[in-house]
């Protein structure tokens, strides 16, 4: 029997990558080639040369997504270069497409210079209504996120920054609506401390949780720790979590803790960790493809609520719930941003798709081909950009 | 009753554009996904990773060209800048997947800045199997493509350049095919020394084309020429075309001359002058919409065979006859460039479509759907190329 990974090297095989670019017009006959091309085609272009916004009016742009990557940080594999990242975003464009009838363009950038790829976004800019940015290391990828949002007027979205901290959001309220409890007393401690984790950090943040400590592979971050070496963003974590300023290593960040967020490494939580924390304690794993500790583990040693990224365990935090229904939404309002408001809009919106009769501890987390998931995202999130007034008109 | 140009905007409302991106795998289930997307993607990504090769085999790599424009020369319109040109860049996407199942897509950059546009081609490429440049003005797009042919690795082709010097290379053989002559005696008047006329000249000096002359706005193409300013293309022009140096303009240039090419301006062509053309004139007249002389006219004026870009009259030079099954071929092949040897295999297999004993007058091109054409030609272009010993392995 063949694995996940013989199979799935079988399927792009035979069908040599997984995307293709279709004509939505036919070009049989002279007349329809008149029409598609020259000399009818001048039409449209004269229009947009009069009114530039004509350009979402006349051609693929206003539902067309770039995914860019300059393969540094690809899934658990690393900085594997531009040309292996591809399959990567093709499935992303894929998803974009199958999820939310999102069209999208896979782009590898033979680039790792931050200033190259922001430049590069920018040249690229007039063929598309957004941009996904993907599997780009981090710190770069927050400098280039925040300076592409500065310096363009379509959304911008990295989605391992920003997607799982949609999703893990939306998991944690929705875990202490079960529990019957108030986020603003959670103890939450955030393993991994890239880009998902500061985003994560940044996002549940509005969610009111006042007591987060972030660990990364140098354990703790505290402020004044002159073990480490601090860059933009391990600085920025250090003024904005760790209240008491505890230093340690992640058994002493996880004592007492409610919930644990992991994005890290596999294998680094231990069942004797979960035993020191809270009763009913949350654990979402999400290192991938091997998780922080495996589901079975962490329920045995106590905790109750547990995820992972992956599809065989329930309680699945996978980014197609997110990301899909937020460029489907921001497109729908011709949004000029995707603003912090549209994303913990999503976030509310995706908890809100399981009752809160319906909630169960493993069923915190809608399933990503729940249908109502991308409606509601996309119409929430479509909503509140038009209430901001941040879309063409 | 509503013209082409306002068909033309209607389809193109209609249909927002003209492209969509769509999946060639199946994602409606969590196994799917999970081949797809991850975890299985990673296998594909580490294939490639550890021989780069394999992009060519686990992704649309390559059968996926870039259409690639600045914005700065777009049919008769002129510079109306990027996001103006996409119609035309989609145009161009859907041509190549319609006659020849390539893949591509339209990117539209907001430079017309040489280094720029060079620097961000170089750094799309991991994605492409192939370049098509697109309306970039002269001079800037021969150095452009010359400088992505030495440092790039995949087909680079400008079509406005050679396409049309293909077809009509194409047409000129088999015009003399038809009246029997000589192209070592051909008096040849190119009129346009831009992209287009350019290519021509080289092309046709190819085909033992002794006798050219250029003309440009400023009139024939001289050496030493004090009221002129030279750019690189019109000194280099004036070293190879106007053996003996003649001055004057237009008038003065086509006086004895069998044969006139022009790609250039409306109307310039005047009966007056067809009528101091040698016997068994033949004129292609591709300035469009509106050409250089129209075939009526010409023909009344004594001219035997015309030619225009247009799909109204016959011996239409429709670049849809070359670009398709060029790309085709190359692809095939897994070539890594375009050579002139290929492009003059494509002009000889167009021109061989039709049997010498079908030529006639008004019948020296294939017809654009005539479906001979797209095969020959990307079948010749394919054997050149692995002849060539140019290939990937």
């Amino acid at each position: 029997m063949s694995t996940v990974y013989e199979k799935s090297l079988k399927l792009h095989e035979e069908n040599k990558g997984k995307i293709e670019v279709i004509s939505k017009v036919r070009v049989t006959n002279r007349e329809e080639l008149s029409l598609a091309y020259s000399p009818g085609v001048a039409e449209p272009c004269r229009k947009i040369q009069e009114n530039k916004e004509d350009v979402y009016k006349y051609t693929s742009k206003g539902n067309m997504v770039a995914v860019i990557s300059d393969g540094s940080a690809v899934l658990g594999l690393g900085n594997i270069g531009p040309e292996a990242a591809l399959p990567v975003m093709e499935g992303k464009a894929i998803l974009l497409k199958e999820f939310a009838g999102v069209d999208s363009f896979p782009i590898c950038l033979d680039t790792q210079d931050t200033e190259e790829i922001i430049k590069t976004c920018k040249l690229l800019a007039p063929s598309f209504g957004g941009i996904n940015l993907e599997d780009i290391s981090a710190p770069r990828c927050v400098e280039i996120e925040t300076r592409l949002k500065d310096e363009l007027d379509i959304p911008v979205f990295h989605d391992d920054q920003h997607g799982t901290a949609i999703i893990v959001s939306a998991a944690i309220m929705n875990s202490y609506k079960l529990l019957k409890k108030d986020l603003k007393d959670a103890n939450v401690v955030v393993c991994g401390a890239g880009a998902a984790g500061s985003s994560i950090i940044k996002m549940i943040k509005e969610l009111n949780v006042n007591n987060i400590i972030a660990v990364d592979k140098d354990g703790i971050i505290a402020r004044d720790d002159e073990t480490r070496e601090y860059d933009f963003l391990s600085r920025e974590l250090s003024t904005i979590t760790n209240k008491e300023n505890l230093k340690g290593g992640l058994g002493d960040a996880v004592k007492g803790a409610d919930i644990f967020i992991g994005v890290s490494a596999p294998g680094i939580l231990k069942p004797e960790m979960i035993k020191t924390m809270n009763t009913d304690s949350i654990i979402f794993a999400m290192a991938n493809p091997t998780p922080e500790i495996m589901p079975d583990e962490a329920l045995a040693a106590g905790a109750r609520i547990v995820g992972t990224g992956r599809s065989d365990f329930h309680n699945q935090v996978n980014n197609v719930l997110a990301f899909p229904g937020l460029f489907r939404g921001a497109l729908d309002a011709k949004a000029k941003k995707i603003t912090e408001e549209m994303k913990m809009a999503a976030a509310i919106a995706l908890a809100n798709v399981i009752e809160e009769s319906e909630l169960r501890d493993d069923y915190i987390i809608p399933d990503p081909f729940d249908e109502r998931v991308v409606k509601v995202v996309s119409e929430t999130v479509a909503r509140v950009a038009k209430d901001m007034k941040i879309c063409r008109d």
